[in-house]
């Protein structure tokens, strides 16, 4: 895909979002793009869930009314964003392929009526799905207003594995080029244990409801397997659009939502990374999630310009209670997820559904119509968007980064581990969360990545690590970086078996200690930690360390390892290897990073709290200072430069009015001197 | 059905309850008619479920001991309800027609054991529901001691709904008479949402398990399609009993404990409405679920008396904590039966059973015997109704409607609502136990009935809403009616679509506000109103209003509306809209709702806390006072007449006992002079 | 079985663990036995998950590996306990009978890929069983080496009630030959109650999913059932080995933990009993559930010396929080169970295992190598036990008896009881603990049994009683025992009917009072009895007593039987029947049984608290004392004799450090000089 232009041929920031006109009259069609231009809207997306209506019985299509929303589009200069309807097959395919069926692991077949997502071994469905693509590539693939493809739709939501007897055969064969011999695949899933050992390639089933726990070796390899067919559906309507179109290809991710897809991979077979993001209404604080799935999509997307194909103007529908946001609060969104580089915001949707299962999400043109807070924050937006131009194609450049990888979460959710208080997410937000409010941007990186560009890396939650990516990060300390490692991490390999020699011993030359021992704690209780004469919260875990070489930072106050070292540092090569072997508070996590950024060289940004302050670079030393008030009072902050929202001058001192956003030009300074 | 009469040919108040002889010996039975005499026992209903005993293989009847139990009744001058056996077919039923059995959404079929409930739809069943229920009514329908029939037993309950092929066929058809054409059925249904859109009937499945949240008004559909399959079961009995009998016929219906049967279509098919009631125990004024249920059954009935089918003399034993009835709430719990409208007080049952799952159910003769609290009070509650015949046929009066309508709980029932902390049983009762409280008597209504006697209708929960439906509304404010609407009102149409132009809209001739956007509370939150100088807790919900003719009565002191309307009041033609677009505490409801009744010229009563009045009229002004003493201590009421239950005359003050009842027949007074 | 060796020829007591040889290298093996020689280890149990490895493909044997594994240990003297490996058939036999899966109650088939339990009553896993069973006692049933049998593995673990074909072909016969009629079994299931009445055995089904609460007389036989069938898969697989092997032969019970085996009905299949014990993690003194383990697996067999087959090193992985034991834990817990009867002290597991389900469970050669706590505390635990030979065949004796009815249990488990905050476990539990804190000693026993040696009989969880064993209950109060019964006892009969007459009837003669009605009471709220001028806090549950003869001991101060009597005392020939008709909490039933002691004739140890002191006794009046302090702090007992740990004498006093263990060698006392 050499000849593949990278961005959509867009100018400026793209602004817009999911378009049904398969649900209004042609009325409302022309309502739609005298509205669409009014709020500066210069792409939709469409078709996502069009199948039915294009195809309306196997192998008969009906593009007509497709033709005239696009010629519509064009005339009105929209571009479009292809989609592809795989997400959702007609009810006719299900008629006529009953077995195309996804089935749970209690052995539950799952119809047809809601989004009627269908086996990914199916035969008869990637047929389909290719057959539909294609004649969808044919027809549009060259069309000038046509700038993007989205295929499919959230691959692995809302159901990504299956147990169907098409996902068992075509898994044996997946095992089959995994391993090549039984031998290997006995060995690999320590079938030995509990009497599994296998003799026939036939004999080894998906890992379905059974009597007890199933072997996790086995279950960890689902979800690779899982995550390879979602994958190669997605290469098959690919290379399908390939043959007709040069356009890029995307498909809306769903970074810090929905951990079934390994991202790192999916961003490989992409042209552009696209994301989807909505905030968890619980969290009153749903800005960092935010700016976690941000910084994950762009870094899955190695650090260029990515899309933010979906998220919401107001509430969402799905959660138990749905928040609608606040004045000023969807702008703040959308400029976080702008200065962390997204250079493009769409929304799901354009025009609110009156019927379906998503009625009550909200919509750039929301049920009460133009004559509402939501339409005009819209038209506001779209006017701010306009003035952001020349923010695209700048970087995000960050000299920290946390580990995030896929494989070990899949790993760490199966059953019977040690605690089930203990969680990868939670670990991640954590220690961002603390990365935040210190201003400190941060990428994510893989375990076996080259880390040598970052001054510290932080591993909060690495459960799994294998021998190769254990040799990666102790070389990375070696060589002058600064890790900081959370326990429970390092325990097992690729294959969920415990590190030979015990918990951690991988990580040993880098961290100096190994894990003698887990010791979670009860339900409710605390274990606090001695930290420079002070006393730290935390709960959860302990564990019983064995110093080898690391000197001990903190020790147990109280609970089973009383007495004994909870935090540690130790020196390795030019750098320093540090472990918190529990889960010290808020307070403790801050006082404890203090630390490590002294270590590492680096200084919290002197931000007021709940100001967000994130930068974009441009090659010639222009940087884009992306500052966010997330506080209800005005703040005052110390930035020089050129304010494109406003078009004023800022010599020095920026006042920011309570659930603002200034995007100011500037020239790069060295971090010591940055806010 | 023109000829049938209208109440069995009893006595009095009818008294008495389930019996089951088939599960005791004949000895049993003599001792049975005995203590059934000593306690006034004039009404038992039988063979509820004897079907297994009744017809012991396919076609092969034996009616011999029904016959001996019927003459052993009738020797002894009580009266037979007979039932139809229908909700329990027998195993034999079972192992012939396996098919016949209930499948739930999950694909589990449901077995023989329990309750041996089949598919509505299954041809068998029906068929086999018919020749029993027409032997029956062959055999017994012209008996002298028969004067009541009783059709199978709490239709809906266990299940209600059913996924097996032959409900997918019936429900196929009923879609077909119900929409004609594809084309109306994928508009109603909305089916471009998602990529629903169907082709063929045959591809129309039931709304099972799925990947994702199923088409909302496909599940509404379903519901309704349960509700008529259930209700055509009955229809097919009650024909089949009226070509070989001219009693009176009934079924039990659950008021206020099962919602899944339109209870206002159901009367209709009825001859005499009859309820089965149970206190939930863990409510500690269950007395006002009672009210609720002992309302609602009136309602459906039009006002006519009806009959307590079961209730229960004390614990049951399917909830939780099955907490047992203290001294007197029994007869409390008849009398406020009867005072609102019920003339048979019936229990399940008579004989506590030794063996199966309601063993620990209590019963009019308890497993302890005669020599028991349960017992005495039994015989004592025969001698009071006995005094109370005069009361029969006397109609209860209320001037206020609260809107209760089955299809809108369905729709709001289903996923994906915008908070899950709202409930419409929950805001019914809210409002209800004010009224409750405030000695204001009720009845329920549908949106779309005359309203036009009551001066003030409520709708807690009118989530749905046809605009016929708010034309009607509409116009009894406009003719001078006092309309209160509660927030969450509304939103959508017959076919759960938002209504076009927005939330609320079809309302804003009545209500002169819409509401422009649903605001959520996140869990355990509070947004406080400000209410003619005072604060009111509220929670759970606000809404951005636009004010289209309505004046602010109440506005949000914080929350994310603080500054905006809460609660607002509209003058329509000669009527009031009132709006309240959160949920206050009780203590806020009582407050705006003091204001209320002062708009729609209602005043409360004067009783004492927890002492509940309700009254009976006479066509010759003879006014029955039902005065129950809910609370420990004694209490003096103003009132004058005869006593019927001490035959006593009361001047002016009444000192009721703490838990006593009193009956007192007095002339009508004008409203204001009431107690 | 009449010339069957009632103990393994093992020297001293046994020591050692599970051992799978099959998850590690010929390299590993010879480290193995070393370290096994390094600990003491004198017994291992192999084979138990190995069946694949075995039988490699139907009939196809492979024993070159375990012949090679049992000359290692032969070479080293380290006894073998061979393992039938049937509870995890092999991928092969799945393949080849998937009929012989497991299928739930709500119609799920179980796959292979935990632990492949397959149907207990599948004619293929029969078969196979004894084929597997058959060939190993050929091979291994006179090796020198093995001096033991370990059939299958904890049956009923993790699945026991199968619901395919062929366990309801195989229920049918059952039920046959229990009932002989099917008018019997109409009778004891009471059919009559919601028209359940059969009329062909072939109509009978299992109690599967159906749409309301099955019979549950019908659920109780089917648990009855479901024992009666894998004690058939246990009987079989003992009489293949004893057809080739005098050996004697165990199954390792999980005393305690699952109560899905009755265990006085195994114990009499089996020449020794074993049992397989774990913490509860969550419950802070684990050391309790411990002690009723131990009591009850010892009571099961008679009293005779039993074998721990299975414990844990630290922490298990299956709970939600495996809490670690700290030091001196282990040696506590396995020096408890020798206290209460154990003549053996193995683990789950030698080794640690790198892979699969339970890799986090600890093992007496933990992942972190013997350079580890749990490691020398192995060694160490080795050396203590060998100290103790003398201790082996000696018996433990006990005054007092609770009564533990596994049937009972099933019945009062099953739904739609009185309340669901009563449970047999924590009554059994709250009584057991009080006898525990006061040094009392106790067996379990069945309500059938000779009771006669027994000072006391505690019932706390009789729900199910015959008329029969009420008998045997009634005598013993009349012979001159004492009897304390809690509420909710002697309720039904063995076919789950309420005893004729009412609640409790059964136990008038001893217990001088009936059950007039339950009254739970709701959730959350106390009602508090009067006792001896103190008020005592109780909960959950009051009753109506009618006193037959009874003397009134405390009277409820509150709640709904506010006045009456709570606690009662009847005076019946030469005994005493207490009845407790509440839960007093644990001050509240201390102050009782204080009282009930004195009636009985006992007297409870002045031991500090937290230290738990245990005798076995020798024919030859030798006593055995372990003294167990649980407390972190040293105390000082009372006590002669000489220290076999310490090897020294103790002249009256032995201070005991905090966590530590002792045995001392005595003669035995009179009771009342006992500590």
């Amino acid at each position: 895909m050499t000849s593949t232009p990278r961005w959509p041929d867009i100018d400026g920031i793209a602004y817009g979002g999911d378009y049904t006109p398969e649900q209004w009259s042609r009325e409302t069609w022309r309502e739609d793009v005298t509205l669409m231009r009014e709020a500066g809207v210069n792409l939709v997306s469409i078709g996502i869930f069009a199948w039915a209506l294009l195809e309306t019985a196997e192998g008969e299509f009906d593009f007509t009314w497709m033709d005239e929303v696009v010629e519509l589009l064009h005339e009105n200069g929209i571009r479009v964003d292809m989609g592809t309807p795989t997400a959702s097959p007609p009810a006719w395919f299900f008629a006529a392929h009953p077995d195309a069926r996804v089935v749970t692991r209690d052995g539950v077949t799952l119809g047809f009526g809601a989004r009627g997502m269908a086996s990914h071994s199916a035969p008869a469905y990637r047929e389909a799905a290719v057959r539909i693509t294609t004649e969808l590539a044919k027809r549009y693939g060259n069309h000038p207003a046509v700038v993007l493809w989205h295929v499919h739709n959230e691959y692995g939501v809302p159901v990504g594995e299956d147990y169907s007897p098409h996902a068992v055969r075509e898994w044996r064969l997946w095992l089959q080029e995994r391993y090549g011999s039984l031998d290997a695949l006995n060995a690999a899933w320590g079938t030995a244990f509990w009497g599994q050992h296998y003799t026939a390639w036939e004999h080894v089933g998906a890992p379905a409801a059974a009597p007890s726990t199933v072997n996790p070796a086995q279950r960890l390899d689902y979800a690779r397997f899982t995550d390879h067919q979602l994958r190669a559906c997605f290469i098959a309507e690919r290379d399908a659009i390939r043959a007709h179109s040069d356009r890029p290809i995307t498909t809306n991710f769903m970074a810090n939502q929905h951990n079934g897809c390994d991202l790192w991979a999916w961003a490989r077979e992409v042209d552009i990374v696209s994301d989807d993001h909505y905030l968890w209404a619980a969290d009153e604080e749903g800005e960092i999630g935010l700016a976690i799935a941000a910084d994950l999509t762009r870094s899955v997307g190695g650090g260029k310009p990515w899309i933010l194909m979906e998220h919401s103007t107001s509430a969402v529908n799905w959660q138990p209670r749905n928040v609608a946001k606040r004045p000023g609060e969807m702008a703040r969104n959308s400029l976080a997820h702008l200065g962390r580089g997204a250079d493009a915001i769409l929304f799901f949707q354009w025009r609110a559904s009156r019927s379906g299962a998503e009625k009550f999400h909200s919509a750039m043109l929301p049920h009460a119509g133009t004559e509402s807070r939501v339409w005009r924050e819209v038209v506001d937006l779209g006017a701010k968007l306009d003035r952001l131009e020349e923010v695209r194609g700048s970087r995000v450049h960050a000299d920290v980064a946390i580990l995030w990888d896929f494989e070990s979460f899949w790993a760490q959710d199966l059953e019977w581990r040690p605690s089930e208080d203990v969680g990868h997410d939670e670990r991640i937000r954590a220690y961002y969360e603390q990365l935040w409010r210190d201003g400190i941007t941060v990428d994510f990186a893989l375990p076996g990545q080259d880390l040598s560009g970052y001054k510290l890396v932080i591993a909060p939650a690495q459960y799994m690590l294998s021998l190769a990516d254990a040799d990666n990060l102790n070389r990375y300390v070696h060589d002058g970086g600064t890790l900081v490692v959370s326990f429970f991490s390092a325990v097992v390999d690729e294959h969920d078996a415990v590190h030979a020699g015990g918990f951690g011993t991988p990580l040993e030359p880098a961290l100096g200690v190994r894990v003698e021992e887990h010791l979670p704690l009860r339900e409710g209780t605390t274990g606090d930690i001695s930290w420079n004469g002070q006393t730290l919260r935390a709960d959860v875990w302990q564990e019983d360390l064995v110093l080898v070489g690391a000197e001990v930072r903190a020790t147990y106050v109280d609970g089973p390892a009383a007495g004994e070292a909870a935090v540690t540092r130790n020196q390795h090569g030019a750098g320093a290897g540090w472990y918190v072997s529990t889960r010290p508070d808020a307070a403790g996590l801050a006082a404890i990073m203090t630390n490590i950024y002294a270590d590492a060289g680096l200084a919290p940004a002197e931000a007021p709290a709940g100001v967000e302050i994130v930068r974009r670079r441009r090659d010639d030393d222009v940087e884009f200072v992306v500052a966010i008030n997330h506080t209800t009072d005005a703040v005052t902050l110390s930035l020089e430069g050129h304010d494109l929202l406003t078009q004023t001058e800022v010599t020095g001192r920026l006042s920011l009015a309570g659930g603002d956003v200034a995007v100011i030009r500037s020239r790069r300074t060295a971090p010591q001197e940055q806010v």
